[in-house]
């Protein structure tokens, strides 16, 4: 992710509170009463610049979709495309932390968890900052009800491969699994920005659908 | 695998009682006291022309290798194999059906099964002859000991996808998954004759090691 520096990134999203929220004002909503339903919630962690789950929240009117990432400079991206998109009333957008996740949300409140293209983290000592490290898996836990899934795409065979051992190793459980994407794709797949680059050049995308016994 | 019919093989077998065992004799062997010894055993199920089991069994001399074929025109192949390498006295060929290997070990008596390359069977209705669907890791789990593992190589994508699938479904736990195996051959990595015909078509070589919790 090029992190061009944005001085107006900070006062563009407080003009926007109705689709883009600060960790701040997160923390302890009722995200149910934020959407003014009791649709099911699908979040993404890491979510860039937001093509994902904008297209999702585009795709899914009766799912409600929260976009969560950490930098402002990458997020506004996601919110300028919503707002091109006309603010889809099931999308918001989250700037704020995955390893906040249980002091966002409540027990139970999410429905699923969507990791695209999560930063690698190659190196060992850099295991615990992976999204599917187990430290992490305990937040998804924590938030996800009782038939909640984790789907995750992702390009790097390494992180792929580290993530089916941790996941096993947690007790997970993996419903489905495909090692190569787009030789079938499915119609309703939507890529993400990360997709279109690293499938166009040929490599093959790996996805799985997971879950918590 | 070519089924060339080989009227020799029934008379071959029998003249190598020291190597080739039958199904019918291996029924209820001891199989530490047919190898003398209390040396781990290490099965491969579906060894084809015995390349991968023999490469092992002299790579190892402390582990006991029983390589089991059902087909007599296959492992003819391998017992000419073995001969050639000078009958090596940790190696057994088992003409016999993996679907009686409850009949052929004792609960626990086996400390590893490797399966390489195993016949796809990708209809549905086939799946039940996958030597990872749930019948034969149930057959697996029985004779496997405590700490016992299932080494697990192949090309087929779509068979690895299922098998990651089933296992994980059965409760199995994944400890090591490589999606590209020759990307980073492991230096102890002893090549079947399927491995070397589909890696030398540029194809992936998934592998996993899995146990049973
Ligand atoms: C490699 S990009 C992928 C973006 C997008 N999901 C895609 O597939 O195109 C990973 C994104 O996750 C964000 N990210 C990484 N760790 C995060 C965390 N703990 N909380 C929130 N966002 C995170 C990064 O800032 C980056 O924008
Ligand atoms: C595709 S070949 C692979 C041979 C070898 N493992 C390799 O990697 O080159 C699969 C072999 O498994 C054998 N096989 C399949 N099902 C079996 C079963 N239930 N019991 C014993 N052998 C079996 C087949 O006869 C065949 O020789």
């Amino acid at each position: 992710m090029r992190l061009r520096n944005k001085p107006w990134a900070k006062e563009f999203m407080e003009a926007h509170p109705d689709v883009l929220i600060q960790e701040e004002e997160g923390i302890q909503q009722d995200w149910h009463s934020v959407f003014g339903n009791e649709n099911p919630i699908h979040i993404e962690v890491g979510t860039g610049k937001g093509q994902f789950i904008i297209g999702m929240a585009l795709a899914n009117p009766n799912i409600n979709y929260i976009g969560i990432e950490h930098f402002d400079n990458v997020i506004v991206s996601a919110l300028e495309k919503a707002i091109e998109a006309d603010k889809p009333s099931n999308l918001r957008l989250l700037r704020g932390n995955g390893a906040h996740l249980k002091e966002l949300f409540k027990k139970g409140e999410v429905d699923r968890v969507y990791l695209n293209f999560s930063d690698p983290w190659p190196k060992s000592r850099h295991a615990k900052r992976r999204l599917t490290h187990e430290s992490f898996l305990k937040r998804y836990e924590s938030i996800l009800g009782e038939r909640g899934e984790i789907h995750f795409k992702t390009d790097n065979r390494k992180l792929f491969e580290y993530s089916i051992v941790s996941m096993s190793a947690y007790g997970m459980v993996f419903h489905d699994i495909s090692l190569d994407l787009h030789a079938q794709m499915p119609e309703d797949n939507i890529m993400t920005e990360y997709e279109e680059k690293f499938s166009a050049k040929g490599q093959p995308i790996y996805r799985m659908e997971a879950a918590f016994k």
